[in-house]
């Protein structure tokens, strides 16, 4: 077992991370926790898929927990996918020394944490990613959200969890997709990061592509590392954590406009791709380097399916972004090696051009 | 005018109290917000009486803010009534670069400032209470609320105003009733803080029920200065906050069973009066001592119209209150002058018997 400590002003906590560590989740919540009523809210399908593996969750020794299932899809991650969250334990008594546990992937993770930030103005909340992409991405980093009139987490809090805990063993009945989407957070971070990290996932990402999750444990950590310190810099997202939407704002108004049926990790390498070739056309990255990020990708990118949708139509659905309020779309593009360019602006036509070529690229 | 500074761990902010203070609006708002857009969020019962009030506000040299209308009643401080919050940014284009003012009662502002901090995780937010309840009470302190399934602030965060304005010309307008709300705080502060303030109100609390607002602005500042430096050692109210909930475990079960139509701050003076009397039963207080209170409190006693709602339902009540989830109901109760003793439970029996005490008392 790994263990990576989230050092934030206000608050420390730990992120756990192996193979079958769950099996110990009684020892760690009792080492916590003294008296807290104990909610977990599980997604139904990992509750199908892993019942043997939540046991230890509901049926601790010293206390039991009740187990509220959770439909988990962008269309219940909003204000009355919470409204069920907050009857589920208004209705069972539960009070201000609650702890709610979510198991599942960034949908239940996201809209479990905005209920546990606002019951009774906040109670304890503890995050098991059981997808790859929440694994690396949503469960670091304390933003909670849900979706409000069709945009994407408009509404939300920071909050942090009492901790994280990573049990890969999770991994092994993940769809194809959704082992693609969770590398689509792991190639953004490796060219954010550059260096080790950027070797070692090329060196593996076919290998984690095809279901062998063999160095996951490592991957992971690695990852998990690189957004804690950039959390740690910049929680609230006023400058450096910026960085993390990398590629963001092409992927969010795919989504949107497929009506969700691209998902957030597939979505981002395509964002990826847009953004790179912005970034090449501004003179941003070398010629050099854009081709080998692109072939970095080129490993994956035969996984990448995304609808043809009009550019027009997306360049809209970018203006409408939550980030992009003020009539400007701003954008995170790639720079030189483990480097990147925040708050970027271009032409309209430039980014026509480079949803283009990402459309090109992926044919 | 005067000044306080609100001073937290993570932030600090001033409270400004004055006659007319808003007529500079303008000035304050320019010397700490450069860019933001800013949405007013007025109760139009306010926007209504006090138009020429608000138009600095509105009518700012540099920018121009817009209005959204808030129908302030317990029945729309809800998920629903803050979504039209959410809409009516949303569909206008409000960006993380905004500022929602709130101008109203506690209703008004416990609303706005829950939809601030949870609009795209959280936007500025500046509190203008216009009524005596609301400037001594809940616009002081960082918590933000709406009901949920017939629950009091069931739901809501920790979020701090970028400052609060208390303009005491608001108050000419109150109704008799309203005025008493406020003085319901008051004496609640005055048998918590002891001292130099319980003579002061004690010496004008009649003035004040009679719509003489002249000495206002050093009581407001006096209680607001007090509840201020029991904000700043324990925000988040996990020990010594709890002592500004004096009475009010009675105060909310009257007023969840009255259906909300006993208001705030009176059903606060009948529970100050019901917990008196289990204090006095529980020999937390002297005799003499609960005799000077209870003749402080005569004073407007006649204004206080509380229904004669059966003693067990009250009970019931206070059951499923949300501090009381465990099964415990927990008071607290006045102790010797200046004191107050926190998470203090009592027999049903005693219960009960300090309701009927109370009634009695009012009758």
């Amino acid at each position: 077992m790994k263990k990576i400590e989230i050092e934030l002003r206000e608050k420390t906590y730990p992120i756990f991370i192996g193979a079958g560590i769950l099996r110990n989740f009684d020892k760690i919540i009792d080492a916590s926790f003294k008296n807290e009523r104990i909610a977990v809210a599980a997604d139904k399908r990992v509750v199908k898929l892993h019942r043997q593996k939540l046991l230890p969750l509901i049926n601790m020794k010293k206390r039991k927990a009740e187990v509220f299932l959770f439909d988990a899809s962008e269309k219940n991650k909003n204000l009355a996918g919470i409204s069920k969250i907050y009857s589920f334990l208004q209705e069972r008594n539960y009070g201000r020394d609650s702890l709610i546990v979510s198991a599942g992937g960034g949908i239940t993770g996201d809209t479990a944490a905005f209920a546990a930030s606002t019951y009774m103005r906040g109670i304890k909340y503890v995050n098991i990613p059981t997808t790859l992409l929440s694994a690396v991405d949503s469960s670091i980093g304390g933003k909670t959200g849900v979706n409000f009139n069709g945009i994407k987490n408009f509404i939300g809090t920071f909050y942090h969890p009492e901790f994280v805990i990573i049990d890969t063993e999770f991994f092994a009945t993940l769809p194809a997709d959704e082992i693609i989407c969770g590398l689509g957070e792991l190639v953004k971070t490796a060219f954010l990061a550059g260096g080790k990290f950027y070797n070692s996932l090329y060196n593996s990402i076919e290998e984690i592509a095809g279901g062998n999750f063999k160095g996951i444990e490592n991957i992971i950590y690695d990852a998990v590392s690189f957004k804690a310190g950039v959390v740690a810099s910049d929680e609230k997202e006023k400058g450096l954590r910026k960085i993390l939407n990398l590629g963001h704002t092409f992927s969010h108004a795919v989504e949107k406009e497929s009506g969700f049926a691209v998902k957030h990790g597939q979505a981002v390498i395509f964002g990826i791709v847009a953004a790179l070739s912005l970034s090449k056309n501004m003179a941003l990255v070398t010629a050099r380097d854009y081709a080998s990020k692109l072939e970095f990708i080129g490993k994956i990118k035969k996984k990448i399916k995304v609808p043809l949708i009009s550019p027009e139509i997306l360049y809209d659905a970018m203006l409408s972004d939550k980030k992009n309020r003020s009539g400007r779309i701003k954008f995170v593009l790639p720079g030189m090696p483990g480097n990147a360019v925040i708050d970027a602006e271009a032409d309209k036509k430039q980014v026509l051009k480079a949803i283009v070529t990402a459309y090109n690229y992926f044919k």
